[in-house]
């Protein structure tokens, strides 16, 4: 029997101690790519914009034949010629002349910067602009958005929708991004009845499939639920290695015995690697981390908070190293409301809300999921705390 | 014409001056639910649990008989029975007496206490016990979780895997939320082209209709594309009514000349009502408000960046207000890394990047939307600002 380990000694189980294929891509629509892993370097193939372009409406001028302008001693430009939008310009400006060019418009050859409209007056075909502008003012560059050759998305970022936005203006339509990891969901227990089902004294719902199906879910991945499986020896067997080859990922969830751990940290022993059978936090402790075949297994909690929080914290570690995703949830730091007391030799995930800018802690018993239906996120309460004083400063890790 | 007005006053415009319908609602099974908004309060028809049940692996007792023990004096008591897990107990307790009992086991009747096995040992029947208990220790009492009509979570609320747990241990299979909003986007400019085609000199790239798509997508929307609208009288009248009367929502982005957003106020004007043209903000001052029908009209900016900036902020808060949700991105208060310089008699919308705990400014001029990319979120610099000093905690709205 392995010891009970630290959480952090966990998370790097869960980041780095598995051996495993990496993700499979597939080419997506920008708009269906959108929540997805980029499993690419973008990389521009031309300049964006291709020509410079003027951010105003105006004149373009040679920035030079403006020094000096003022509001009492404009420069007299002659207007030799009109841009229109979306048209491609061959008007080439010599010393003295000016172009009326539009917001968006391609600058003429000779001009260098845009006199906005209402910095002149016209009259008999000549351009009096009050002020003076310089070089490049009022001007986009081509490749000033993108240039040819830049690495605009990095491998690993998560594509958002301004991502899509990058992209479709480098007149990309398709993507390369990770495909969903296949999460495979077993319950175990013969104390577990199906949510539609009415409990009979002495029996539970299986919370633990549904939340965890929408937990990975929300992590990106796929999720397959299989069901409560049979309390037996050869059923189980038989459930884990056929599920494991089937998915990228194994969530089993436990009832609510204490041996339900033991039971599957010596199942994947058998059939696999077993990693760690405890997790020296509360909630969390009955956790099992192991590997069947080249599928890493988590064995989760039953009491539904346990479990949501093993999920929350090492799934989803797993899923985003495994995807090299390079976001992450940045926690708030915020005054704690009130005096937390100490804990009981192990960390501690103290549920908390988030009211008037405090973290306001949230109690409840363990499996008792409503808290968190109340709570926002969560903190750590350190292993060798002596409390923590109203006002302290912690980090918030947000479910969101 | 009206005037321009404050990013706030339209955000209440946003929020409040649209005449709508009220969201329709669907029932949908708890995972596919997730991520809507609740369009019923949740109260529960049972207690969670429905009966009494231990939290620990161990001995069933009234706490009474407890009292008192300790490592040099147990208490013996008679063991009379053994609670099975998932099993409807009939056994009764009477003084003096204990029964075995596993994590999750219902309590008999006559126990008000667990003591955890490691506090007792066995002898011939006897169970020895040593520690004292108080009553209801280690024991999850009927309804601790959720009590029989209880609002356990109310309508508005976004539905979380966390919420999917709390109905799944109701029993509940099926949630009302509402319908995603119909979000119709138009993109008008004879100098746009599909993102697959290769523009001419002075075209460019429809990129707003992707951005717009992903972006309502991530608010929960389910984005309409109908793609780029040739730029005469005719064919946008008849496509802004044709899409109005399709959609709860209309998206117009224009094209990037100055007179798309004169264009798009007179042709709500025209078939509708226009509130708003023109919003003193940097980014996004052409931006359009409105109605036709009962659906409100967004009339956007064609620069990418400020047509981002202004769904952000203004199609979002419509968005969330209509379904009544509750949740709404709460802002980071970070330091920033560096002065920033005072604006220009507008409110600003300053991108910037959060690195170690600094909010640090991401510049690039408008329409340039590779800075949405290198940007984590924004923060507003007020009008009358002189300027941010290095190191003083500003408000960051993540895009996430």
């Amino acid at each position: 029997m392995l010891n009970v380990i630290t959480l952090l000694e966990a998370i790097g189980i869960a980041e780095h101690n598995v051996n495993v294929a990496p993700p499979q891509t597939e080419r997506l629509p920008l708009c269906a790519a959108c929540g997805r892993v980029l499993a690419e370097d973008i990389v521009s193939a031309e300049n964006v914009p291709a020509f410079d372009r003027s951010t105003m409406d105006g004149f373009a001028v040679s920035a030079r034949d403006t020094f000096g302008a003022s509001g009492t001693l404009p420069a007299m430009l002659d207007i030799t010629g009109e841009v229109g939008m979306g048209e491609k310009t061959d008007i080439s400006l010599s010393s003295g002349e000016c172009v009326k060019i539009p917001t968006g418009g391609m600058l003429p050859v000779g001009a260098d910067a845009v006199v906005p409209v209402e910095h002149t007056d016209t009259e008999n075909g000549v351009c009096l602009v009050y002020t003076s502008v310089s070089p490049l003012q009022n001007v986009t560059r081509a490749g000033d958005d993108v240039a040819l050759g830049q690495t605009v998305l990095k491998k690993g970022a998560l594509f958002t929708p301004a991502a899509v936005g990058v992209l479709a203006s480098m007149g990309r339509e398709e993507v390369t991004v990770y495909k969903k990891l296949r999460v495979g969901i077993l319950s175990t227990g013969d104390e577990l009845v199906n949510i539609g089902e009415t409990p009979e004294i002495g029996q539970v719902r299986d919370v633990n499939s549904h939340l965890l199906a929408s937990l990975v879910s929300s992590f990106g991945c796929e999720p397959v639920n299989y069901g409560i499986i049979k309390d037996d020896e050869a059923s189980l067997s038989d459930a884990i290695t056929r599920t494991a080859a089937a998915s990228d990922i194994l969530l089993l969830s436990g009832g609510s015995s204490a041996g339900d751990a033991d039971r599957t940290a010596a199942l994947v022993q058998k059939h696999g690697t077993l990693f760690c059978h405890g997790i020296a936090v509360k909630p969390g402790k009955p956790t099992v981390l192991g590997q069947i075949g080249s599928t890493p297994v988590f064995g989760l909690p039953g009491h539904p908070a346990a479990c949501f929080f093993m999920a929350q914290i090492l799934v989803k570690r797993h899923v985003f190293v495994r995807t090299g995703r390079a976001d992450a949830a940045l926690p708030l730091t915020l005054p704690l409301s009130e005096h937390v007391s100490s804990n009981h030799g192990r960390e501690e995930l103290l549920c908390v809300r988030i009211e008037n800018g405090s973290a306001v802690p949230v109690y409840a018993k363990s499996g008792v999921i409503s808290l968190l239906a109340a709570a926002h996120g969560y903190t750590v309460i350190p292993r060798e705390s002596e409390g923590l004083e109203k006002g302290s400063a912690v980090s918030v890790y947000p479910f969101a």
